[in-house]
């Protein structure tokens, strides 16, 4: 059965002229045990909720779990799929990709996110196991991982928090073949993969990864431990290559047609490309089908939940946030605000309205990698989770953003959960993998990233975000959100919630912010990204003033100034730029305006504002690094000011 | 003298109602060891090339470092200074900044950076020690860190680089205090230090931070071992301090009025503010001239090299890279171009430029991220270092690209070596919090990404940048190139070579380019950023086509498909948006020119392309994330190809 793996694996590398066929052929006996004789899953039905999940971490072995999932009987994975491998529109890329192949747990291949966002999946099920009990949910997150992956830095924040939060039911098996890219791993590391693990507090053992009753025994003694666990499983790269075998020539290229014939005879398997034998097909498919009926079960003893249970747990499963619930959470948040009006940062705002959200949305699960008081994302009587009691709904992530962002995403796939959690904005980079695969995969997760600006003060250039900003901007289908007022921050929260096919960043201010909406209003204003804010008064527009954040309010001062100069001039909020250009061109240019200057102000630097205010268009904001000092003091100095708004404006208008 | 450090924090963070007390306060003894009994330094001669390092990883604890640098006699940090702490302007800003005080090795506050940068110090101090001898090289590199430093992933790469290679002249004082700013560790973390250290290779050990012959013991135990150490001191956060001391709530706030005068009641220290007993100032200076005569002796070694050595060595330790030098390179790598012209791929383009330009600048020292074939970083003959032999000057970094870029900053810091490496640009984002910091200081790093496009093939959308050319691009005093061909990578590489205060990042091409310049021209065109590579034939230009990278050649034969309907185009190449927004607008605005239709083709996204083309100037490339199939039919999918770049431009001469 591992040679069918083997064998599909080389050819449909040889056949697509690229690919990494020595995983596959190394790791084919860790997978045959595993999808053979462990995992719980049901190819007639990948998305059962109550499935095992596996995480191929090292995605570059793709043809792997492509030769899982044709050979147990996917419907995704034809054999024709398989041999348009790496082809244009097949269901069979490069790398796994989530969206692209049922049965394909998450988007994998940048080294290191398949694991870490296994632990979000065993933190999911260890949450909801303690929120519906072990009848409905109990199951395993198992991970097959490279030497590549243990070797990126985000694998310490991930195992770290796995032990900490014993998550007994995350299984690694560790492909431990010894071999990188470059030639064998001793060549840049000495890590003692075992004690690094133990000293995270997992259990950890080595076995050779060509024996399959040592591969399942470590996977049985792993199952009833009470830590995550490690099995470090010695293996060959490109197990029966003649020449190639057990050596880096075989990682990521395809062997060649002498090699193939050469790996053939020693697997002893004679079968032309592409073909399985019936007699193997049908022992795999069997394999596939070991876990109907445990599936059946579990449908019933679903079906046998209190309605109002199982209509919560389905509607969960689904990700379904209601539309009528946001909009009552969002009415309730504004009925705070116009009750008790005040100047609040703009990350007090997502306090208050985490204040409702929270109790309103069971599926959101919260955190912080150690910025809880100065992201204010944990709401007061949010309990924390721990490894006593999963129950808890917010994270200590510790001092590890890329972990938090990856279990996040692992969380998100999982299901049934929406998180979301903090951070500072300048340390979006430090998350940055993590997000792109968020949009990628497509999926609802919420960062909370607060100090968004030189207005965090005295920490000075490196806590100050100034290009941050832009750089989440590009990032494809990434929802970056800066609103202005408390009353943004509540819409802005509400269309992330709603955005159950999107990421979202809501960028956040330190600093007092006042209220510049009515709180009375209902209805969602941000919901196409941006508005007019303030019209022009006394006459038609001389002046468009766009900002985000902390700056609208500097553009609502520069509006007053330069109406005492006679001058009518609007105020644009721009709380969204990617759903603002989501609209159609008319829509969009009738935001934009035609007052004869445009004038942009946001404290960050001006790549991507060219869009809004045109490339002759004004900006005032950063073009470098800020500094240490008090925000009032930054502002002053790096000249954001209703004052110089003003002035630029008007030097624009005397230029006409 | 232990106590000069914590009044001083206190009496900083109260002044400036701003600041991290705690950290200074509770590693205060083992500061007080390491600078008063242990570290070879001058504060007379801040650069004094072998002195020994120390690097505050714990950035937000900066008062500690600021008290030590005005205690021991830096001219940098006067009381004055102290009393400014985290002002506009001031020498002693919020986090350490190398640019701004002297006397600080290296910009630290996002957490983990600094301990990786240490290893690259620790790198260089080996490396040049192996060159120069240990009567010219022969010091330590310290760290403090703390709990955050060691929770983030980057600190895992960089602790498994620093064991592989044995670096035993690093030395970690772990500030093992149990607190983080949510509260005690235990909320977040369970992993035993010191074995996880010792996984790593190093030696490790648990002291008490408090104990001053403790702490001295350990050093120099650690200074005996063939491996890194970690020293990890158990202190209390805010030592002294009534009722914060042991609490998080001393970590990132003022203490208050009366904390502090409990505190200094406690602590039996009786000095108003910021004032020092001339005893305690008088024991700090002395210590601080402990190794003036170490220095002396030092300079008079130096003084005796033979004078051709000597004259290097100053100018290596200068930074100072020959403009002739390099132009002699430049020449040689063309007079190599011109000799066999044939189409190639930037990255291989590269890498003939390395094979001139490590021969002839002993200073480079190079690397990859496990991508060694891939990146074309190793010319032949390049020596690889090992715990063996540090003369080598290829580095093996290990699938670890954040430790890498952190590495490279702690080479170029330490001076002597321009470090430059390899990894795939997408991978940049794994990277960027050590990128920033080298812009942020002003360092002369080289990174060199390939597989800059979804021209990578059929790794797909994980694989494939879009974003990342925008990113990097927002980036403040980042060049980003990305040549066109052989030449301009070579001229890209002596650009880059010669900007001894900016990091650069090189994005190559995986797949082969033709040859578009005449390689017999010498000077170097990339130096504007932008410039006609092809000019308009047959009247003045109609269209005005601008690219980069492997897009030029398409944008080439558009030019070309435009000519057969009669319409006069021109090409301009931009290797390098930063020189060329540099340029004076007038020298910019020639470059751009006034032909009535503008297009720009980038595989990648649009942001930041306006500033050149205009808002209303027509773009072609991604719009969203890759996918996985062979180049060609991506480029087709996608349509970027001439055909479609000549349609866009009729579309929009026809709409004039």
């Amino acid at each position: 059965m591992a040679n069918a793996i083997r064998a599909l694996a080389m050819d449909a590398v040889e056949k697509a002229k690229s690919g990494h066929p020595g995983l596959p052929m190394g790791a084919a006996d860790i997978a045959t045990v595993l999808f053979g004789r462990v995992l719980k899953f049901d190819p007639a039905a990948p998305h059962w909720f109550d499935r095992d999940r596996f995480v191929l971490s090292a995605g570059h072995g793709s043809m792997l779990l492509y030769a899982l999932l044709y050979l147990t009987g996917f419907k995704s994975v034809s054999i024709e799929e398989i041999q348009r491998f790496r082809q244009l529109g097949s269901l069979t890329p490069g790398h796994p990709e989530v969206e692209a192949t049922e049965g394909v747990e998450t988007t994998t291949g940048p080294l290191g996110q398949g694991i870490a966002t296994a632990v979000g999946m065993a933190i999911a099920e260890r949450h909801l196991a303690a929120e519906y009990g072990p009848e409905i949910i109990d199951h395993h997150t198992y991970v097959l991982c490279s030497d590549g992956d243990l070797m990126e830095g985000i694998s310490q924040e991930a195992i770290a928090l796995a032990g900490h939060l014993k998550l007994a039911r995350l299984i690694v098996l560790y492909d431990d073949n010894h071999i990188s890219i470059d030639g064998p791993t001793s060549l840049s590391d000495s890590v003692d993969q075992l004690e690094r693990f133990r000293s995270a507090g997992w259990a950890a053992c080595r076995i050779d990864g060509h024996d399959p009753e040592a591969i399942l025994a470590a996977i049985e003694t792993a199952q009833t431990s009470d830590r995550p666990s490690l099995i470090a499983c010695r293996t060959t790269i490109a197990f029966g290559a003649p020449t190639k075998a057990g050596s880096e020539k075989s990682h990521g290229s395809p062997l060649g047609a002498e090699e193939i014939a050469g790996a053939r005879k020693n697997l002893g398997w004679t079968s032309p490309p592409f073909v399985v034998p019936d007699d193997i097909l049908s022992a795999w498919r069997a394999a596939g089908a070991r876990s109907r009926e445990a599936r059946a079960a579990w449908a019933q003893r679903v079906a046998a939940l209190p309605a109002e249970t199982r209509a919560e747990f389905d509607r969960r499963t689904r990700g379904e946030v209601p539309a009528d619930r946001i909009d009552a959470a969002l009415a309730e948040i504004k009925r705070q605000l116009a009750a008790d009006p005040k100047d609040r940062a703009s990350r007090s705002s997502s306090e208050l309205a985490l204040g409702v959200l929270v109790p309103a949305f069971p599926e959101l699960v919260g955190g912080s990698a150690d910025l809880t008081g100065s992201n204010n994302t944990r709401p007061k009587g949010m309990p924390a989770m721990s490894p006593d009691d999963y129950s808890g709904r917010f994270i200590h992530y510790g001092i590890r953003e890329h972990g938090m962002a990856a279990a996040m995403n692992g969380m998100a796939l999982h299901g049934g959960i929406v998180p979301y959690s903090g951070t500072f904005l300048v340390f979006s980079d430090y998350c940055r993998p993590s997000i792109r695969l968020a949009c990628l995969m497509g999926r609802r997760v919420i960062h909370v990233m607060t100090h968004d600006s030189i207005g965090l003060g005295e920490d000075g250039p490196t806590h100050q975000p100034v290009e941050h900003l832009a750089a989440l901007r590009a990032m494809p289908h990434l929802q970056v959100f800066r609103p202005c007022d408390a009353v943004e921050t509540a819409e802005c929260w509400a269309l992330a919630l709603a955005s159950n096919h999107r990421p979202s960043v809501l960028a956040l201010s330190r600093q007092n912010l006042p209220q510049l909406r009515d709180a009375t209003i209902l209805g969602n204003r941000c919901v196409d990204g941006a508005y007019e804010l303030l019209a022009a008064e006394g006459g038609p527009a001389r002046v468009s003033l766009f900002a985000t954040g902390s700056e609208v309010m500097i553009a609502v001062a520069a509006r007053e100034r330069l109406a005492e100069f006679g001058i009518p001039a609007r105020v644009v909020s721009v709380p969204c730029f990617e759903l603002f250009f989501d609209l159609p061109e008319e829509r969009r240019e009738a935001v934009i305006g035609d007052a004869p200057v445009k004038v942009a102000v946001e404290a960050a630097i001006r790549q991507g504002w060219d869009a809004i205010i045109g490339s002759h268009g004004a900006f005032v904001g950063m073009t470098g690094f800020g500094a240490s000092g008090p925000a009032p003091d930054l502002y002053r100095h790096f000249g954001i000011t209703p004052e110089r708004v003003a002035e630029v404006a008007l030097s624009k208008l005397q230029a006409l």
